[in-house]
C-alpha cells in the first residue's frame, strides 16, 4: 500500500541528496521546510526554490507530514532522535548510504523506530552540496527502502509514497542484506578498481608502458579516480561487508595467479582461469541494461569522426535523419591524432541504415 | 633513422591485422602480396582491395621489401621460418600480442634474426577477420617494436617505416619489457575485471540487489564480458608477467580485506585503506588522456535527454551553433525510465556557452 505524495516535509540536512528530494517535492507542490546545522547551506537551498528555511527544530511541532533525514551516516542516529524529540513529523526517514550503522545508534539512543524507515536513494554525483542539487536526480532511480520489524505499516507506505512522488523505484531490503548489496555493487568495484590502478603508480612504471594502455583499462580503473578521504569514510562505515566480497575477489586472483605461474613453469593451460574468466562473464551479463531488465543487445557501429567542432552533430544528424535511435554512444580516442572512433549502440534491426547513413555522410564506417 | 614506406610488401596471415597494414600500405600505391594457410581468407583479403593472392611461398622468393607476419603467437616462429626460407623479403617483422614466446621460438628454430624485428601494434576490435579490417585500424595508435640484439638497423628502419605509413606511433622496448607492459595495462585488467564480475555470478546474489547498481561496477566489468577461450589463451602465452601484477593486486586486496574486518571488530579507520586508494587515484591520473600526452581536466556538462530518434542530434546540432566542441560524451542511463543523462565534456572555457545553449534549446541541465 502506498500513500499519494506527502504534503508538507521538513528535509533535515540541505546537501545534494535532501536539497534534491527538497526540489522534488516543491515541483509536486509541497510544502517544504528546510533545516542545517549550518544556516548558510539551509539558505543557499531556499534560494534555489527547494523550501522555506526553520532555523530551529524546537520551533517545528508538528510542522510536516514526514521528515526526510538527508545527513551523513554517522550524523543520522542523533538528528532523528532530535527530530523525534521536537516532533516534526508524523513518519521519518533516511538517505544514508549504508543502513546497519545508523540503525544500530538509532536502537541505543532511544529513537521511535516504529515512525522509522531506513532509506537510501541510489542517486548522486561525484558533486555535492545544494548548488548541485536537481529535482530529477531520482528520476528511474532505484530507491532502496529497508523497514525494521519495529516499522508502522502506515510509516512504510508514507515513505515508498515519496520515493514515487521523486520518480524513484522503490526496493525492499533488509538493512543487513542492504549493506552487503551495496558492498558488492559500489564499495567493493570502488577498492578493486584502486588495487588495479595503484599498480600504475610506481616509479619502475615508465611512461612509456602507459602509452600502451587502451579502453580496458580506462574503464576498469576509471572509478579509482574519486575523493580517496570520502571514499576511506564510506568504506568505513561499510567495513564488514566490504572485506567480504575484497577478501573473495583476492583469494580468486591470488589462485589464478599460482595458476599462471605454474602454467608458466611447465607448459599446459593455467588450472584456474578459464573458470574465473567463464564466471566473470556470466557476472557481467546479470548487470542490467539500459531501462532495468534484461542486458539488452544491440549493435554497435563504429564510425571513424574527426574532432571538429560540429562533428558530432553532423553525425547524429545524418542518424536522424535516417529514422534511427542511437541508443547509447561511446568514443574511443585516438592518442596522438585528432581523431577517434565513435562506436553507436543501435537495435540490430537498424544497423544496416545507420551504416548506409554514415557511408552516404562521407565517414568512414567498420563493417 | 626511418626508410620511407616500403614499395612491396608481402603479408602472411590476413586476419584483422595482417589485411588492415595491406590496406593501409595499399592506399600509399603500395603493391601487396597476401599469403594465408587457408587461401580462401586470402582471397577474401584480395577481394576486399588489400593486395594480391599468392598461394605458395615458393613462388615468393624476392616479391617483397618487407613481409608481415601477422599469424597468432604461437605460429609465428614457424611461418617466419618458412618465408625466410622463401627468401620472400629483405626484412620481416611479427604483430603478436606477445613478444618473448615468438622470439624464443625463432631462435630455437634458427631463424635469421638480423633481419627480424619483433613488433605489436597496440589496434584491434573484438572482431576478427579480413572483413573487419580498416585501413585506418593504426591511425595514432601505438605500435611497440622489439628490436633483437642481432636485429639489424637497416631491418629496424624499414620495419619503422611501415609503422609510420600506417600512421602508427612506434616505442620502443626489448622483447620482455614489452610483455611485462602488456600484462600491466591490458591482460592483468582483464582478469581483474573478471574477478570482480565473477561476485555478481552466484546465484545467491538475487536480482534485486544488481538493480542497485550504477555505473562504477559496470565500468569495472565491462571487459570481463570478453571471449573466454581467447583471452585465456592470451593470458597463457603471458602467464609469468600476467601472473607478477596479477599476484600484487591481490596482496593489496588482502590488506585491505584484513583491514576492513578489523575495523569492523574494533573502531577506528582501517590500516591499509587509505594509502591504496591515494596509490589507486595517483595511478589512474598517469593515463594518458585523449590525444596522448598529459591527461587533459575537461569540465562535465550533464544534460538530461529524452531516447527518442533525433534527440541526440537535436543536442549536438545546438551545441555545434554555439561554437562548442564537444570533446567526449558518456550516456548514463536510467533504469526504468526512458531517459538519460549525457554528460558532455568540453573545454572550460566553452562549459558556461554550453550550459546556456543547453537551455536555450530546453534541455534540463544540472549546474
Amino acid at each position: 500500500m502506498t500513500d499519494p505524495a506527502p504534503g508538507r516535509l521538513l528535509v533535515a540536512g540541505t546537501g545534494l541528496i535532501g536539497t534534491s528530494v527538497a526540489l522534488a517535492l516543491r515541483e509536486r507542490g509541497a510544502q517544504v521546510w528546510l533545516a542545517d546545522a549550518d544556516e548558510a547551506t539551509a539558505r543557499l537551498a531556499a534560494d534555489l526554490g527547494a523550501g522555506t528555511v526553520i532555523p530551529d527544530l524546537r520551533d517545528a511541532k508538528g510542522i510536516a507530514d514526514g521528515a526526510v533525514i538527508a545527513v551523513p551516516p554517522a550524523a543520522v542516529a542523533a538528528t532523528l532522535a532530535r527530530a523525534q524529540d521536537c516532533a516534526v513529523a508524523d513518519w521519518y526517514t533516511d538517505v544514508a548510504s549504508v543502513k546497519a550503522l545508523p540503525v544500530t545508534q538509532a536502537r541505543a539512543l532511544g529513537c521511535e523506530l516504529s515512525s522509522y524507515v531506513p532509506g537510501h536513494p541510489l542517486a548522486g554525483r561525484e558533486r555535492s552540496g545544494p548548488a548541485a542539487a536537481r529535482a530529477d536526480l531520482f528520476l528511474g532511480r532505484t530507491w532502496a527502502l529497508c523497514p525494521l520489524p519495529e516499522t508502522s505499516p502506515d510509516a512504510l507506505a508514507a515513505v515508498t509514497g515519496l520515493v514515487l512522488a521523486c520518480g524513484a523505484d522503490p526496493v525492499r531490503a533488509d538493512p543487513a542484506t542492504h549493506d552487503q548489496w551495496v558492498a558488492l555493487v559500489s564499495h567493493a568495484p570502488h577498492v578493486v578498481a584502486a588495487a588495479m590502478a595503484a599498480r600504475l603508480a610506481p616509479s619502475a612504471v615508465p611512461g612509456d608502458a602507459l602509452r600502451l594502455a587502451g579502453q580496458g583499462l580506462r574503464d576498469v580503473t576509471r572509478i579509482a579516480a574519486g575523493d580517496s578521504a570520502l571514499w576511506t569514510q564510506i568504506l568505513t562505515a561499510n567495513a564488514a561487508p566490504v572485506a567480504e566480497v575484497i577478501a573473495a575477489v583476492a583469494a580468486d586472483l591470488a589462485a589464478a595467479a599460482r595458476s599462471l605461474a605454474q602454467s608458466a613453469a611447465s607448459p599446459g593451460a593455467p588450472a584456474d582461469v578459464p573458470g574465473l574468466l567463464e564466471r566473470g562473464r556470466a557476472g557481467a551479463a546479470r548487470i542490467p541494461g539500459k531501462h532495468g531488465g534484461q542486458p539488452r543487445n544491440f549493435t554497435a557501429v563504429q564510425v571513424v569522426i574527426a574532432d571538429r567542432p560540429g562533428e558530432l552533430a553532423r553525425l547524429f544528424d545524418a542518424a536522424g535523419a535516417a529514422g534511427v535511435n542511437i541508443e547509447d554512444v561511446r568514443i574511443e580516442h585516438s592518442p596522438g591524432l585528432p581523431v577517434g572512433v565513435a562506436e553507436l549502440s543501435v537495435r540490430p534491426d537498424e544497423a544496416t541504415t545507420l551504416l548506409d547513413a554514415m557511408e552516404a555522410g562521407g565517414w568512414p564506417v567498420r563493417r
